[in-house]
């Protein structure tokens, strides 16, 4: 076996890989990976983006899938290099993102004997990726090379069928790891850059169900990237039905939309005057406690449309799962959807007044609803910003697309993800990433994205020196431990963080500033940091103020 | 089952931690994780150091393991902070290392079915764990007690014994996750402080081996963090031969130890003249090439001192496994070391002129092996750096120890595991990293530990911007790719880092600064960073020319 068998096989690998579809592959540098590396970069229809740190390699490469609904790929060395994936593949596992993971290893004479940078690579990532193979190494023959182009068309359909997620390819490599003479031109593969197996999805959509009898619905519309349920919007108008949308479903618009369910639902009053008979849930389970805890006291048939197989209902209240959105079924009640938009109007304008003009946390949530432009991406992190864009994100006819690592709710690789779903953007499609103190601090290192691969990004750091979600939980009295162990404030100067990684930085004190600066920075080139100094404790009295305002107005209502 | 309940087990369970020897837990910040969290933390006997980042805790609390050998704890929250653990397990695996991972989890009933931040947990990290344990959750009783304290004691025995490593529990807890009461009195363990169960190791040790009628025999030492080969060096001394001391076996010391073997073996003519009749290798094998390839060639008896079961033989040339240190036997060939130790001054004579005053990377690692005090400790990064402490350390009567991630060898979490060594010495037992800049950039936010734990350390900084091993490699002639996505040049400027983490830092560009900059950082508390910019090709040539100089010289001789 030569480095010309491997290079051979690798061609044919990575041309499959862009006929299957992929087009964009994160690298991390090594030795072992060489050839893997190599014939990546070479394959034109891919573009390759390089990291020096695997763990925000796999979150870019989860950013861009995210983004676009198709398998992106990671390459990395053996080693503990392929440990640093596990983050993102299990984010991708429960986000259900398809993600092509390719790591290089030693081959077997060289593992756990002493050689270097060897580790146990087979079954790494465990129950989280879909598909996992030792790729073996091999001489070329036609036979193979069937076999390998067989393998990438079956690992980009396996990441995208059924359930989507990672799958794993280990491949073992022996060196020489360059090649000593030119590769013989290819041999191709299907005419018409056809992959080398296709597979056709199940004709049509499945049967819709019908729900006969109903008066009183309300759809639940939760996290799904890809935008499926947009058209829950349609059914909810013609059902008479409110949609209690998350700016993750892409759903909060239109006129069934309602927005600030999350405030509304903390009214128990309310909400138990306001029990649907039916729930229809589509995509992922909002975040919204308030919504979770009137979703598991409801007295009503709730319907799961699932066609992945998320099974989300930790209340064990779903009896009925689809997989298709139903049809239009029985009268509506005129009066249904309308007390619910009156609510949702009466709570937009107690929460305008009680968030006011200063710059506070949940101000700038509304700003960035009512700013970002339509074509814009807002990549909101974990754990207080998604809180915040849920409960305080304007309805409006055009809102931008909102991406959110929630399958695992980590704060992990925030700033990588969002790099990687810049770089699927065009200039008028900016991406704009709403983050804390503590992620950023996270996934520093991801900001070298910044600096290394020329890519549009727009920081809005809303900084409280710590975990401001703490804050909110019984944990805050323990006061031995709070401050050092769970809200762990670490005084960092970002502007020294921008300088290091070559980003625009400025802090802003005030709404006029927020806005001036939002706006430069989303009208110049490059990766900037628009950041928000706010206070823990402080932020907690804004959002019971907040939800206090709106229980007023709705009883004043 | 009441939260003090869980509570009172927990209290039992850091008890017996600190009786077993657990001195340190690195804890990062979450909600689900609290009852374990502030039970360590309330454990007087233990010191809880908080990181934000867990792949930054799992390294640190790693650096403390092997800088103790004593097993230290680590403990995050539910969902992807577990997953950010595996570099560090997997290191810690591949090292022998023994680490307790402590993670919290949702109870079975929120998993896998959209209740945030969960994942599985459940063997999490494969086969690089030596024991898991799905804990439960439990209401206290006295039998309860006694399993849960016994879990605590078997959890550091099984650590400790045998092949050292990582041990996982996983800690499924419920709300309310705070107590409503104070906690009862402890009921206490086994009298006088004594763990639940203590473990008699096997009485004295394993009985010595007689190698008989050996004239010419070398022992290859390589790492071994405990020191438990320091001995080899009166051993050597009895035998008459030389020991190819790597700096992480401790035994580059003495008058039997030969520091520069990886520059004389790659004169194969000289390595061929002084092939010996038995190889005892103790510890791991040093990561010399040249001395790899030697060994592999050799006609020779090899002997593995291993009673750790590590397998260091990716050559298959060991015919005998050993668990102790064999007795002498045999007369001693006087020429025999007296030719090995006289072409090893040669070496140091012809490196010293070849190596010069300029400050180069080669010339940094002399210098530290040098001036270090002898109480110090020199943390080593891969790739580079760990491979010219090997080539250029000196012989001294007093070296400082020398400690390096190389069980799996990779350039992750350094930063954190030198800080995790810190954390362990007194102010006259410095610490010093000694790390490239792509390792540096790599784990950036484990500098975040000099702005928030106030711990010394000394990092000496070699910038060339991007990886400069690969230059060595065959990789370095595939221009098209070679840069970008394996050099990976970054072009970031430290100061900014130093500035953003409130490290000192200096740029040293010649010796003498270099000197008086170090001795400075040694002098003063807190961190700094020493950097000395060097440049990547000119680093090869330096090399190079050194194993010339080496080769002509000992031709010479």
């Amino acid at each position: 076996m030569t480095a010309t068998d491997t290079y051979l096989l690798l061609r044919a690998f990575c041309d499959e890989l862009a006929r299957a579809g992929v087009a964009h592959v994160a690298t991390s540098p090594g030795s072992r990976s060489t050839p893997l590396v190599l014939s990546l970069v070479r394959e034109p229809r891919l573009r390759a983006w390089s990291h020096v740190d695997e763990r925000s390699a796999a979150f870019f490469a989860l950013g861009v899938a995210k983004a676009t609904g198709l398998p992106s790929a990671i390459v990395c060395t053996s080693g503990t290099a392929a440990a640093n994936y596990l983050p993102a593949v299990i984010e991708a596992h429960e986000a259900r993102v398809p993600l092509i993971v390719l790591t290089a290893d030693r081959p077997p004479e060289l593992r756990d004997n002493g050689a270097g940078q060897t580790i146990d690579q087979l079954k790494l990532y465990g129950s989280a990726v879909k598909w996992f193979v030792e790729v073996g190494s091999h001489e070329w023959s036609r036979e193979r090379e069937r076999w390998i182009r067989t393998l990438a068309s079956r690992a980009v359909l396996t990441a995208l069928e059924g359930r989507p997620g990672p799958v794993h390819l280990n491949f073992p490599l022996r060196e020489p790891l360059v090649l000593d003479a030119p590769l013989p031109a290819a041999a191709g593969g299907r005419p018409d850059g056809a992959p080398w197996v296709s597979s056709t999805p199940p004709a049509g959509n499945p049967p819709a169900a019908t729900l006969s009898g109903t008066r009183r619905g309300v759809i639940v519309a939760g996290r799904e990237e890809r935008g499926a349920w947009r058209g829950v919007g349609a059914l909810a108008e013609g059902l008479g039905w409110p949609v209690l949308a998350d700016p993750l479903s892409g759903a909060r618009r239109g006129a069934a939309a309602i927005a600030h369910y999350d405030a509304l639902l903390r009214d128990e009053a309310w909400g138990a005057a306001h029990a649907p008979e039916v729930v229809l849930r589509v995509g992922d389970l909002p975040t919204s406690k308030s919504l979770r805890t009137w979703l598991a006291g409801l007295d009503a048939e709730q319907i799961a449309v699932d066609p992945e197989g998320a099974w989300q209902d930790p209340a064990g209240v779903v009896s009925r799962r689809l997989d298709n959105l139903p049809v239009r079924a029985g009268a509506a009640d005129p009066d249904w959807l309308y007390a619910w938009r009156a609510a949702d109007r009466v709570v937009v304008e107690a929460l305008e007044a009680a968030v006011g003009a200063d710059l506070t946390e949940p101000r700038v949530a509304v700003e960035l609803g009512a700013r970002l432009p339509s074509a814009a991406t807002l990549v909101v992190a974990s754990s207080m910003p998604v809180r915040d864009v849920e409960t305080f994100f304007p309805l409006r006819p055009d809102p931008p697309r909102v991406l959110s690592n929630r399958g695992a709710n980590g704060i992990d690789g925030t700033v990588s993800t969002a790099f990687g779903v810049a770089a699927t953007a065009t200039p008028e499609e900016r991406t704009v990433l709403l983050i804390g103190d503590v992620a950023l601090a996270h996934d520093i290192g991801g900001l070298l994205a910044a600096r290394r691969l020329s890519l549009d990004l727009t920081i809005v750091l809303l900084n409280n020196d710590g975990g401001g979600i703490f804050h909110f939980l019984p944990v805050a009295g323990e006061t031995d431990a709070f401050e050092q162990h769970v809200a762990t404030p670490h005084g960092l100067d970002f502007a020294h963080a921008a300088a290091l990684y070559g980003c625009d930085h400025e802090r802003v004190e005030d709404l006029g500033s927020f806005r001036t600066a939002l706006d430069a920075a989303l009208a110049t080139p490059g990766a900037s940091i628009v950041e928000v100094p706010t206070e823990r404790v402080a932020n907690v009295e804004a959002h019971r103020r907040a939800w206090e305002a709106v229980r007023a107005a709705l009883s004043a209502a």
